[in-house]
């Protein structure tokens, strides 16, 4: 159990969440299970573009994505689209990425039902083939 | 290129990288491609375990990623697992989740063939039966 809670503390400090720290330090031992509660969530997102050619369908995306980050419990953002290596493993045939860290799973689902991730889909959902996500948690 | 400038700011800025942003300002003036050069680099792996029920195996992978995560040239690292999240869009078929970000993609290729990772491959590739990566980069 040390050893996880060293491990805990690790990627939190990692992913910046120092303040998620000092909670699970303080409530460590007085919760059932307090830190999967404040665990942080990593949330991957690829999308094709229905049209991968159009560089205005592009920018769509991108303008929509960066109205999508404001959304408050987003604790940071990435948007990204394919680097240039090119190795059996890679899948490179995605238009973009969009990689959220949130502080916890909570933060994360008011993300999903938040009205500017709604308006967001409304408005550009007709602009992708195909979206495929991966979340995340910490490995113990 | 403003906007373009501004845009690449807050990535890194994003991504914590106040001293690759230092540089840019620096080199702005002087070379011709300085930031591409320079721009972050994600580069988000999963893997499959061959027998995705043996505890032995995903904790044999979970030890392997931290002696891997002292490759010097990696800036900050994330062994993650599927979270409890169920949607259409959602592949939590993978058993571990391993995200690197580098500062520029010189560091991520020096990652590819550093020692470390290479014994990595060589100790633990026979515990997944499949990878996928995706390496990305900021989107303009």
């Amino acid at each position: 159990m040390q050893n996880q809670n060293n491990s805990r503390r690790r990627f939190i400090k990692q992913a910046g969440l120092a303040t998620v720290a000092a909670n699970l330090t303080i409530f460590a031992g007085t919760k059932a299970e307090p830190m999967s509660a404040e665990q942080p969530f990593i949330h991957h997102v690829y999308f094709w573009l229905k049209n991968p050619g159009s560089k205005e369908d592009y920018q769509k995306l991108l303008e929509g994505l960066k109205k999508l980050s404001k959304v408050k419990t987003i604790h940071q953002h990435y948007i990204g689209k394919p680097a240039d290596t090119r190795r059996e493993v890679i899948d490179s045939s995605y238009s973009v990425s969009w990689l959220l860290f949130f502080k916890n799973k909570a933060d994360q689902d008011s993300y999903q039902t938040d009205p500017v991730h709604l308006k967001f889909v409304e408005e550009c959902s007709n602009l992708w083939s195909r979206v495929v996500v991966y979340d995340t948690v910490e490995a113990v």
